[in-house]
């Protein structure tokens, strides 16, 4: 239980993390905490403390008995301060919790949101609290009855899914929004890039409108959770299955 | 205390308002019961049960004693669904909390905040828990020993400052952002509007760059707490005490 004056819960203001866990062992812990440290640091928070961290996530996993597990972390800026003023000294909050994540078995259909990306407030680099610009992309993506919503940002560039980074291919190369775009610096996201770039792909980090993604020969959306998923259709044009996205979400399977 | 599930927490998924009461008494809130009530349909949640929640208030305001105090209402989605996804019928969870709210007696001190506004979101019209831009903007301002941030919106328009709207005067006309510039609709706001109407100043709701609020001969921000406050300043550019904001002042808090 949280009490009544928790930052987290008045303003949003704090920083989750949300970690796959398999047989009870996190996947890649360490690209996790360090984003939520850098987070720390550009909210001005107190550093991460990773050791208590790693222990609350081990705890919530123990109470847990799924093989596929979702474990999520969350860093609130803790109690005090006045209205929107932090106190002098900020003491985080931190807990974590477990839920069964079943990997998806389907590719995703996608709707592009009307809700925008806010790339111009440095919240859009970190993945914080008050992310309801998300849900309400998700909810419009329920409500049109598929699986995720594509969310451009200010600008009308292609910035990322509400729970996903987003990249396509064209030509051979592999096309993903850069971080400038207000995508967020998704592990998945690194690890894809990696993977391709091991393969020969050459990873372009581009700034691009939604044109260049609905002409793209295949796409896909990637996080910790559901690794790299092919993008069915976007806003009802449907793609044809890609064995090159099959080999990348393979490859980051592995 | 608030259960670790809850979606307000989680996600900044809800809604809030903050109202003034004197003397044990709030002070206006339909206007504020009408805005959370409209904010509910937005964000697809159940409709605002009033009556809990002016008990809310009222329990809360029993528990203080203060002259002054500022009562925030609390609104979060609940619990339950799956990472972002609502559950298919969500329960809204209310309370309540009351502190001590001195009248600033000082005019305030803006600078302009690098965090923008994105009134590319339906959550830019609603006063809700993902607050962690306005936290932002508000701590630039702190860390710049001044009271208060002005936020832009994405195309560079005044919108508003971290807490409050914003007004200005220039040639006889008063001025302050339109709604669709991301302004929040202020209970103050519109008390501000109508007492000039009827003080027979002509008022503008306008799309403004910074220059225009720059140029002006007075400025000044609203909210329910504060009433009308002068601004004394603009990242140092400074403003004479102004008769009129004075007037305008002295007309909403009667």
């Amino acid at each position: 239980m949280i009490p009544l004056d928790d930052r987290g819960l008045l303003l949003g203001d704090g920083l989750f993390e949300t970690l796959l866990a398999v047989d009870g062992v996190l996947a890649a812990p360490g690209p996790h905490l360090d984003r939520m440290g850098a987070g720390c640091a550009t909210l001005g928070l107190p550093p991460l403390d990773r050791d208590e961290a790693v222990r609350l996530m081990g705890e919530a996993l123990g109470r847990l008995d799924a093989p596929r597990a979702a474990v999520r972390l969350t860093l609130t800026a803790g109690s005090g301060g006045r209205g929107l003023d932090r106190p002098d000294a900020p003491q985080a909050r931190m807990f974590a919790t477990a839920a069964p994540a079943p990997r998806p078995r389907e590719p995703a259909d996608l709707i592009s949101s009307t809700v925008r990306r806010n790339d111009l407030s440095p919240a859009s680099r970190l993945k914080t609290l008050s992310y309801l610009d998300n849900v309400l992309a998700r909810a419009e993506a329920q409500g049109s009855g598929v699986d995720e919503a594509l969310m451009l940002n200010t600008r009308g560039d292609v910035a990322c899914a509400a729970a996903a980074n987003v990249f396509w291919l064209w030509g051979g190369r592999l096309y993903t929004p850069s971080l400038a775009c207000g995508a967020l610096a998704g592990t998945m996201r690194a690890r894809v890039i990696e993977a391709a770039k091991a393969m020969g792909i050459e990873v372009v980090e581009t700034r691009s409108g939604v044109a260049e993604l609905a002409r793209a020969e295949a796409a896909f959306l990637t996080n910790s959770l559901i690794g790299v998923r092919a993008v069915r259709s976007l806003d009802g044009f449907a793609w044809e299955p890609s064995p090159l996205v099959e080999r990348l979400a393979a490859a980051v399977r592995g």
